[in-house]
């Protein structure tokens, strides 16, 4: 399916059937997220796949008990580093460097030069900057569920402390930035399935300097 | 080509030609963008094409100097918004309700609660908000440009005050947050177009709670 097609197809579905997502088809959604492009191929960001139901019911108070945190077959979390380091960097930088067969101080400058940036931003701005690479992320995840014919539903209406505490993802240096459940919609009783995708008309939305 | 494919197809681009690329390619990325989920549908922001070489040369020294600035084939500026407002809100919704033939008050609840939380909240928060949206733009917009075999560089070394000025966006109540050139790989001189994608592995990105 051409992408345009699968972004048609795809709506923020309000209402999950609880069936199973297969296994290739998650593959095929984590590993274009893992391919994603991210500021100096930094990837700072994990996902969190959770299809355990229990764990599930207790993220649901969480996300103001919206339906699809229980009714979806997973749930993945993007949980975005909350500061670069230098020795995050480097473990980067090092491995893509090896990983091209590359002498060892193939980055040092680029590295430095970076580090030389970041290191004196406030630790608010890594993780909003880290946050953002993940929202690239979770574009592509959308545009590959849809592609699967998976449904998927971004959701930034939860407590991003309380999950974070739930996981214990602040002791692995990551904050929750966005959720998306993946699943399929129950046609019969989601009142978005069937209306018209709106959007801001391009006259509005694009301007062209040329 | 499917996502996979065009994902590992692409690459941050170093080096353009300065081919021109096709209106209808240029037009099937901007409708993917234009078709890219956001919070709340809003499409917090407007995107800025550019194919004018006198204004991608004042760019340049913006964008400290990136070759691809003045090489590409066109330059989409994500200029997100600066703030929501009641009115901006209002807006979208009331678009909503009437493409979709709904009575005028149906979102009256939603978009109330949605300002009670928004009106709130800083207006750094607003801008940081609004250009994650952007961010899942251009994940999506990156995807296009792969299937479409079209290259495209994501910049965010720029000083967006400067850009800001230069293309009157502050008067517009909108923020550069992120720059796309879109063109053609010189594939000849460009040091990255062979070099292997790394990404890091499975087991330190994707962890599963099941």
């Amino acid at each position: 399916m051409k992408l345009i097609d699968s972004l048609n197809w795809r709506y923020a579905t309000k209402k999950m059937n609880g069936q199973k997502v297969p296994q290739e088809k998650l593959d095929y959604i984590l590993e274009a997220i893992r391919l994603s492009p991210s500021s100096s191929g930094l990837q700072p960001y994990e996902i969190i796949v959770i299809s355990n139901q229990e764990v599930l019911e207790k993220i649901k108070p969480i996300a103001w008990n919206q339906s699809q945190i229980t009714d979806c077959s997973h749930l993945l979390v993007f949980a975005a580093w909350d500061s670069y380091s230098l020795e995050k960097i480097s473990k980067v930088f090092d491995r893509t460097v090896a990983e091209r067969g590359l002498p060892a101080d193939t980055m040092d400058d680029y590295k430095g030069r970076l580090w030389g940036m970041y290191g004196q931003l406030p630790v608010e701005w890594h993780a909003n900057h880290a946050a953002r690479q993940a929202y690239i992320a979770l574009g592509i995840a959308m545009a590959a569920a849809a592609e699967q014919q998976v449904d998927a539903t971004p959701i930034e209406g939860f407590t991003p402390e309380e999950l974070d505490n739930l996981l214990g993802l602040k002791e692995k240096g990551l904050k929750s930035a966005v959720i998306l459940p993946l699943g399929y919609r129950d046609a019969a009783n989601d009142w978005l399935v069937n209306m018209k995708k709106v959007r801001t008309p391009k006259e509005e939305f694009v301007l062209e300097i040329d």
